[in-house]
């Protein structure tokens, strides 16, 4: 294949009109000029978006398969994304469900360097569910949230999540916080380490700052023994995770948090489905694990959106390699063996708020977190 | 005040409803913990959201306004935009109408640096409407682009604005591209200043590349001779753009364009309101001129919309300087003077895809664009 496909659902009236709208994402999210002054040659051959398929699939709902070149977004990520829903975010009644790949893709955009083995490897748990505390809340003191840190790590905690709040404030400002933090899963880890435990905990500081103090701030992380990072790509940009992702000399993973996404996602007509958003993009932007809000939880994602979210992660057509879902936001110790039957063993099962109702008995819930995950 | 806020619209059937969402939205947008669990002290006296007032507005509909204080963002953008509608942009029915400053923030945060008057000083156009071509297609030479640059400067445009998909493509890489483009258009400023013109004009290259390479690659166009960037914030998120408006020794004017930014409006439950994305958040991330669809061309904004937005981003009580609004997407020269009505001389007027009709007679185009504006 020498283009790559997206496939959208568009809101439309009739055949004609869901033939018009898909012409319209073609033009728009490449050559964003009328149809009738497309320069022949190379502009209309290989630059413009092609409509491939329209069909229906309910009354006012048609499906679009869309392909395009790689020569249409080049080599950064950006100008993908604005091929793939860029200028077409603001149409009405566009919104995009899935991205194939063709070899221009999978070879300019390699995806996770870790992905779901790779978390295996790191954090030495060959089997089951990874238990991922929450660090937080924002305002404590970097010593209270290492606390939490050393205190979880020690109970046995594969992954240690900072809260996506934590950014750079004067309460815990990144640099120390992130120095304590990770010096006090470093002794819990040699702790466990003493006593035979194969496993360790990673830690994983929110990267707070500025935009163009990502890779500084990462690379931060690292020297003070930070065993990867949290991103917001949200906030700072989904290319912002790739540059990280790609850089061999940073060599960490990564986990993707959801915050200011949801509008992408909450509407039926516009943005990008969940799965394409919280499984594909995520691994187009090289995150290892993505984190999400599970059903029944404070926010309003379905079952259904749940599962798709998590076979976009793991589908071995994706991609790069298989990535980690994380579902989160409310969740407690007595849902985990309902979620496991959902999520499975491949799956990072995150505890944030609630774990602060065990005060300094915390190591308890990390415990309880494990029997329940039965690994 | 020691506190700024933020309006919302939350969905909810009656009072009692409407006020959980509120506290909800309070306490995830800060804390994300369990209100049980709240620390007493200064985390929930300072840090913690504060509900203010909770009015209804419509059968299902409710106004809250949430204060937050500045502890709980810090000095970055990513964490001021994470407090005002970071996970809360994932909760159901909940959307940003309006972000009041405080002292705060006006000093954490002091918006474009030239806005609406400084571009009156730095294109010598001391009164009437803005001539902003857009050039394009991608896929075209850096030569073809560079030359349409020269025939529209020539004319008398005002500013000349790269379409957004131009990005680092290998039709044109950016910095071929911003070389000859910019030499083109300080050819047609030196024979406009020839011929006793005092006006001249801005070319503004889109950055197009990595989001780490957002500084070299608006420093290049500087040297090069581009008299301000366009650069997009859906894609490379707000705090590059502020960034670079905070930089004393980059002194350029920014454009921001709305690609991938839709779904924060489209919805009527989620997102931003049309002012607040457009015009507020603009000013809060240092846009000097705010790129939306024009009401009636190829997307769906009503003209109410566009009203808005003119007003957020012209008002006196907003942050930092006004701004100047720029309504664009399917504009044609016979739409001018219905367009001034709505938008006045304060305004930057896109035309894009439709000046490629008049081909090689493209100076035409510009001129009958400032005669349609009377200026």
């Amino acid at each position: 294949m020498d283009r790559f496909e997206v496939s959208y659902r568009l809101v439309a009236n009739d055949r004609n009109e869901a033939q018009s709208l898909a012409e319209a994402v073609a033009l728009e999210d490449t050559l964003e000029i009328p149809r009738d002054v497309v320069p022949a040659g190379y502009i209309e051959d290989v630059v413009l978006g092609r409509v491939e398929a329209v069909d229906q699939t309910d009354e006012t709902a048609w499906s679009a398969r869309i392909s395009y070149h790689i020569d249409a977004a080049g080599r950064e990520l950006p100008q993908l994304i604005n091929v793939v829903l860029g200028n077409a975010s603001i149409l009405k009644g566009v919104k995009a469900l899935h991205l194939s790949p063709n070899a221009d893709i999978d070879e300019r955009f390699p995806g996770a360097r870790f992905g779901a083995d790779g978390l295996r490897r790191l954090t030495g748990r060959a089997t089951g569910g990874y238990v991922c505390p929450v660090i937080k809340p924002q305002g404590s003191s970097a010593e209270t949230l290492a606390r939490l840190c050393y205190l979880t790590a020690r109970a046995g905690a594969d992954i240690i999540k900072e809260d996506h709040g934590l950014a750079n404030q004067d309460a815990a400002p990144f640099r120390e916080r992130v120095r304590l933090c990770a010096a006090a899963v470093a002794r819990a880890n040699a702790e466990r380490a003493e006593e035979g435990d194969h496993t360790r905990a990673l830690y994983l500081p929110n990267i707070g700052g500025h935009g163009d103090q990502v890779r500084d701030l990462a690379f931060y992380a690292k020297e003070a023994g930070a065993g990867g990072i949290l991103l917001i790509p949200g906030l700072f940009g989904f290319d912002a995770m790739n540059r990280l992702a790609q850089d061999p000399s940073f060599g960490l993973p990564i986990m993707a948090h959801p915050s200011h996404l949801g509008p992408y996602v909450l509407s039926p007509d516009h943005g990008y489905s969940h799965g394409m958003l919280f499984g594909e993009m995520m691994r187009l932007a090289g995150a290892d694990i993505s984190v999400f809000p599970n059903h029944g939880g404070r926010f309003g994602f379905s079952v259904e959106e749940c599962a798709e979210i998590v076979t976009a992660c793991r589908s071995d057509g994706g991609i790069g390699r298989p990535i980690l879902p994380s579902p989160g936001g409310g969740m407690s110790i007595d849902r985990l063996p309902d979620m496991i039957r959902l999520y499975g063993h491949d799956c990072v099962y995150l505890l944030g708020g609630s774990l602060l109702r065990y005060g300094d008995r915390i190591g308890d819930a990390i415990r309880e977190m494990r029997a329940a995950l039965g690994s």
